[in-house]
């Protein structure tokens, strides 16, 4: 994790994991959406986009084919919905945090490296925000981390790359927080249902990697 | 449930849970999308949609708008995702099944309502198609029920109505087999994390919640 | 004809002609579109549309699609055109009432259908205005009925079902108020022109038609 | 009526009706859609736009707002079906014709004059194609001719100029065939529904109106 | 060049360059976008169009594709680029002109044509706001005039036809004032890149065209 | 100019220029658009595009905005018309190559640097095709570099960054071969039209800029 990466964002990090690398801008805008005005509240919104050439075939791009696809959109909200959960939108004051997390290069696991990269981006945005007297308070109430894990050859593997996750018989997104509670899960059977020793074992292995995750996360921001 | 609500589909269901008023249709194609030609295995998609005044509140239609909202999409796949565990491609053949799950009225758990009706609706098109000799073997391999269920006041509850649905802590759904092993799990936050002890409490209620479903579906097939 | 059909909805009615299902709902808003606002007058608006299988084989959703057809869109501004001959706008008052026709099973004469049910769903909304005082005055000034007729083999015949929609030499949809005047006249030669004395003879059995409806709705109705 | 206004058109016609300029031009092309193809028969279609300044005020372009409006597409579906009564598809074969109705200045009655300038591009065309052996046989069977008639203050008025348009109780746009038979007949009450009496004085009006403008067509093209 | 072509444009011309039919409009707005409210300034906005049998061969319309294409767009820019340079917004007060050039007919040179005949109509436009007391001192501070200029066969060209303009080895577009300064050079290599020598020839040949233009435009303009 | 900066792509490049910086993916694809096959050519196309955040303040993503707008279009048709003037398409074979320059920062001339770093990128997406015996003769027949020059403050200076952008009178990008020929030229009057002048002196500093880029180029690919 590079923080700082852009110049102009006020927070962003570029994030390598395996082949994977996720560029996260945090843009900070002292408005909200409309529906939120007046409220006194903050608002965090988050996009996930790939680059056409991220993988390993080239991919048309979203904007020629005239909007961004069901699984873009999807990740997109689950972007959103895991770093809501680490602010507190009265300190935040009525700013908006947007994240753009763009995929530079795939290698599996592109949408938990983007959660996990957005955290620290937004951590950096709102100290940026702190200084300028944007806030009151700490809007940062908790910090977030996500791992992809899954059954391949019937073991329970954390961090799956592209080779493994075409592979996998199951396949579960886990964010947690920073003191391991849950915020999403998210676990598919791809061709075989999973039992619930599976699912547990998964849990297990998801919730030990994010914890690693947690700490990387400290280090990076030097807490 | 009711079958066969509609003369013209191949397998059709309205299925009402509470205030909650689905309409699945299956119809039967007899090729399959570009990307499967000759491979002689068939396909399953889902589609799922909301009339305007299905809600307490008139929406926009989304055809109207232009594209289908990020809503929808993730509801679709996720559907899509579910009814898929229960088809063998090859006894198939080179067939597509499409799921249309339109939603009259909405009153919580609309897509896990869509799942369990899009199940009879699939069964009753595949039996059309064996009636025909369209498939070798049996196609239905499995059958998919699925539930919502959330944590409402700290406490587990089953099939979340709209006014409980908004005030949950923490909001599931939970895709089972007929033999009780898991095909999707997606578990969210609002508000306030979640711990394993909630976790195993709603997985333990879901699990429950979809074998009453499957008792329901083999009684309304006449299993 | 059921009304109330819909548990949110101002007005709803499901209306059954044949094998053609149409599911008429009113949304009733307090407020007027902008090029309305600050005159004093309310609006009526419609929309019609087809489930993916309320027809023979399955059609592609028009949200999918990315735009409401020009057939859609021909029919929702004839069903406006209709419903808005029997409101007074000033007694409406700045409220807008949004007719919404989804037809669920399609057998012949859908849009007709659609323009009878959704004057039952309108007066219902009316009626629930005009309990809560929005209205001033009485704003349903008239009602409206709609009835499709052809010749068939040489013959003029009522309500086509789609089997003989399809061969008819002319097809005729005629729009007629309560009292037996014209609203909306739409005549299209199918093959052969049709000469003055088949238009006559259509104009004939519409009107005898419209009034078989009128009395039906005003049964419904309770009045 | 000026035949040839196009260099490259394989029938053309700028007509001209009080302020109303409308530039037709038939396009042929030896290809029919998809789903004619092998059938052996032809194919005519025809699209329907206005130059953002044909009216009083600017209209935004419609390839701006992203897709053609309901009222032009209305328009364009009624021309097609119009300029499709005069065809035999047999003796066309397998071509296309296209005709493109551009309104340059708008003054009322556009889509009457689009239909009587349509048919005088289309004999051009066909008469291009005889020449070229393209057809087998006579493909043009009919001519169409239509006019706008309305009720003014009571009194049936043909062609409305659209300060008179603006004001009428009752609209109604009529196509014909040369030997006065009907092929489209729509008539729409703006305000006050029409009752029978006011519909055949329109309908006496129209027929003699049309066949006028038949008149003028054949010596348009010398016949 | 036919000034006041159209009768409700505030100014308009359609201006023929060969078998080129260009219709440029001016559209006078008593309001600027919202970008530029409140600042005193005016604005001016060019779009350019093709009319589907415009060419040798049927283009598809742009509404009906859901889109400007590119090329539009582009020239589009350039024409708002170009007619800018005449302006000054502060004596145009907080209005707008919307120039809209429609190719009626193209062979060759038609974004050229489109600027030329676009100032003519804001010309006229211009002179209309003034007459109006809508302007404050003089908005129209230069003229502007274009021509498309190529290498064809080693030899340096004026105003390339449609035929030429395929095999032009370089092809230039340039728009001078009327003052003989440069406002745009665009030179494109098609093939063949262009050395220095060939790069002045076409500039000097450019600018004497402009000069032409600009007399022919005084002429029409009766000054 | 880093190569080879994505691991999955033919060849790519990531470019910095002052605070600017374009990453620039070439793909290649064994065969060719349908306009094109069977004719024994190749070909070679561009897209240009920008993140979210590369710029001060944050933009709406055009994949969400439907459409990649004119500006985007105008510089991705820029490129594609650069690199075609290096290709022998009969030496490429019935292959194509995409070129995706996305900036990931941007500071001033981020089209000239997507050029210049375009053609890097080709010239290893020929070589990998060279080793795999895709081509037939050298298909790279000449380099192009791109710088943006413009008259600032009276004086002509090369390399604009944007507080230099946004203040200059005149703005032009060139385009040259390695042999220093024009392959592009395009200069734009902002505010003030230049003259024949001040338009030399641009030319003289552009080729000259380009010869140190194309020096630059060759260092890069060890030639």
């Amino acid at each position: 994790m590079q923080r700082g990466w852009l110049d102009h964002a006020e927070g962003s990090v570029l994030i390598e994991f395996g082949g994977t690398r996720v560029l996260c801008a945090a843009s900070v805008q002292d408005s909200v959406p409309r529906w939120r005005r007046d409220s006194g509240l903050g608002w965090v919104t988050a996009e996930y986009a790939m680059l056409p050439r991220a993988t390993n075939t080239r991919n048309e791009r979203e904007s020629v084919k005239g909007r961004p696809g069901g699984r873009t959109q999807e990740i997109s909200r689950l972007i959103g919905r895991s770093v809501r959960a680490c602010v507190d939108y009265k300190a935040l004051g009525e700013n908006t945090v947007h994240l753009d997390c763009d995929v530079l290069q795939a290698d599996g696991g592109t949408r938990t490296a983007a959660i996990t990269g957005a955290y620290v981006a937004l951590a950096d945005a709102i100290a940026w925000m702190r200084e300028r007297g944007m806030t009151t308070g700490e809007p940062l109430i908790a910090s977030v981390a996500a791992v992809s894990v899954g059954v391949v050859d019937g073991e329970a593997r954390l961090d799956l790359c592209y080779a493994e996750d075409v592979v996998a018989q199951t396949d579960m997104n886990v964010v947690c927080t920073g003191d391991g509670r849950f915020v999403e899960v998210q676990g598919t059977a791809e061709g075989r249902p999973f039992d619930r020793g599976e699912l547990d074992a998964l849990l297990d292995l998801a919730a030990s990697g994010c914890a690693e995750l947690t700490a990387l996360q400290r280090e990076v921001l030097g807490r």
